[in-house]
């Protein structure tokens, strides 16, 4: 904040208001109530929240709370915001908010007008930057927790051979994993996506439709469980009955691609040079990779930055957790992708997630 | 849109979007991409997406698709967004956005900054009005999708007093509840919030903790299961060993409040009115009210407008489906709420859960 010049930080969102005060509720889900904490350069961090947080913020370490009775659609916070702005930051002073790439601002715009008029001379600066910079390297806590959920989910995955067979839609099989994540241990699942296909799967983000697992099928199961409030976030395929060669051989390229990813990725190289190690190892093996990233960053979010592109110059730092996620075309309109989680070291790569075997998994007789 | 003179809504978000192609997808909980649909006052509606989900969005109804290669942080969609508004909305032209209560802008602020400089002429206008006055009524096959969701977690709040126990910790009961409703049909649950007390319980936002439930405890369990993109959102309230009679007080009189409601709100009232028959039942009663709301809209999102406060003027209309969610204070740090969803026509409310005992259900010896 200093480097920015920056007098205060205004925090609308679940994930950086999490990462400041330790305040979790899946309350968020509902959109009716704004919730902000004020992070000063100088002194204490305060809340002003809605009545009903108050207790549950009065557990965090935060000893500054204001509320008002929401919701007030006339003034749901916006005197109190602008006051507490005007509170803790000086005449003429600037407040960074969050305005860059895979920010939002979790407030209805038309308040975030009304309090801008209502601070005066401070104005709204953005504060992308510092946020991500801090964010992005993980403490060994916050480590800890992300690799609890790994285990979670590494354990949930082992079970899918039990769990899942030929005949049974792809809506059941969402549900009988979504159950065995709670069942090792996530306090919620808060994504799952996958899908299911002759020999590859059409998209990775669809809803499991009703159509039955069939023989010749590859099936993908990639999940964001919850523990703690820290994310993981990998998947695993499955082959259904047999294994077709081509699924066979692109699941070897994505598998090689991350181990040759796992023993060069390290501290001082940029985003960008890591999607270059997976492109390349897929292009040598003869694969046709996807567009798109190849893993992003992870923690109290499904996906944080940077992206691995061949555009992101994001350096890479030891203490980031990041997802390393290559994908391939197998032909038209069928694709694989192979994702696991790591924390980088100063010596490289650690593993969080269990690594996924290098044969393609067989389900069934 | 004629009435406010729009010439077209930008929508960003995952409901608005939903609720206008059809497009449903978990992968919304990744804050990397913004999503756009552009809905021109003549014409078909346009998409402006990521690559990523041109396939799934392909398989709606919409016909118009635009896509970029997200994530592209020096252009995340940004020149096509820019462009697509040149293309449908006149020179000069009014584009609406939802700017007011309840509702939040999903792309960066600094992006939202660059488009509106791309347009020309063209200005962003507050839409809030014209899309919550459409979103508040319910069709038959939405309110058929609420029902199906309710009647899920009917039958998982049945089997609560199977799967909960004395000594078991609140954490496990609420995993063992969201495997119930998996189990039961829900497609995933984005919410569930409870609480666990002696003789009641003291928030309704906290996550679970790992203290095990105790005789004398009152246990509340409040979940936002989804099926087929719709909610429910209600709860129960059950007593654990024995029921304390000033929680059995309470609850008699939370039912009782809910039960006026059922019998007399109608079409023609307002929020406010829809407030004080519960509230009015309350003191009636001699229970101490809990401040804050009383019930609010159901739908796509787990709270949608509006409000049952003392100050919310919404017309209530046919075709709403609405919670009704009374609260009260036993004792200072103990409080007890109770919750129904219904839908409201032409002749008052009709059920979409199932009816909460009249009596506080004691689990256990």
């Amino acid at each position: 904040m200093a480097a920015q010049g920056l007098d205060a930080l205004l925090l609308t969102t679940a994930a950086d208001i999490f990462y400041v005060t330790g305040f979790l509720t899946r309350f968020w889900e509902s959109p009716t109530r704004p919730w902000f904490v004020v992070v000063p350069a100088v002194g204490e961090p305060v809340a002003v929240i809605p009545t009903i947080g108050r207790d549950l913020m009065a557990r965090t370490w935060l000893a500054g709370i204001r509320t008002w009775d929401a919701p007030q659609p006339d003034d749901d916070g916006v005197s109190l915001l602008a006051a507490t702005l005007c509170d803790l930051v000086k005449d003429g002073g600037r407040i960074g908010i969050p305005m860059g790439p895979e920010t939002q601002l979790r407030m209805p715009l038309a308040d975030h007008a009304r309090v801008a008029e209502g601070i005066g001379r401070r104005s709204f600066v953005d504060a992308t930057e510092p946020l991500q910079r801090v964010r992005e390297i993980k403490s060994e806590a916050e480590v800890a927790k992300i690799r609890e959920c790994c285990d979670i989910a590494g354990r949930a995955f082992a079970r899918v051979p039990e769990i899942v067979s030929a005949g049974q839609p792809l809506s059941a099989v969402f549900r009988a994993f979504q159950i065995a994540l709670l069942e090792e241990g996530a306090d919620w699942v808060s994504y799952l996506a996958g899908g299911a296909g002759p020999g590859g799967y059409g998209d990775v983000i669809s809803p499991a439709s009703d159509r039955p697992l069939m023989a010749g099928d590859v099936l993908m199961l990639d999940t964001g469980a919850v523990r703690h409030g820290y994310f993981c976030d990998f998947d695993r395929n499955f082959a259904i009955g047999h294994n077709d060669a081509a699924a066979h051989r692109a699941h070897a390229a994505l598998h090689a691609a991350t181990e040759a990813a796992l023993g060069s990725i390290a501290p001082g190289m940029r985003a960008r040079d890591a999607h270059r190690i997976l492109l390349d190892s897929l292009l040598a093996a003869g694969a046709t990779p996807l567009g798109g990233r190849f893993g992003h960053g992870l923690g109290i979010v499904l996906t944080e930055w940077p992206s691995l592109t061949d555009r992101d110059e994001t350096p890479l730092s030891e203490g980031m957790v990041l997802t390393l996620e290559p994908g391939v075309e197998i032909a038209p309109g069928r694709i694989m992708v192979h994702e696991e989680n790591i924390v980088l070291r100063a010596g490289g790569c650690e593993l969080l997630s269990p690594r996924a075997p290098a044969e393609l998994p067989v389900i069934g007789p």
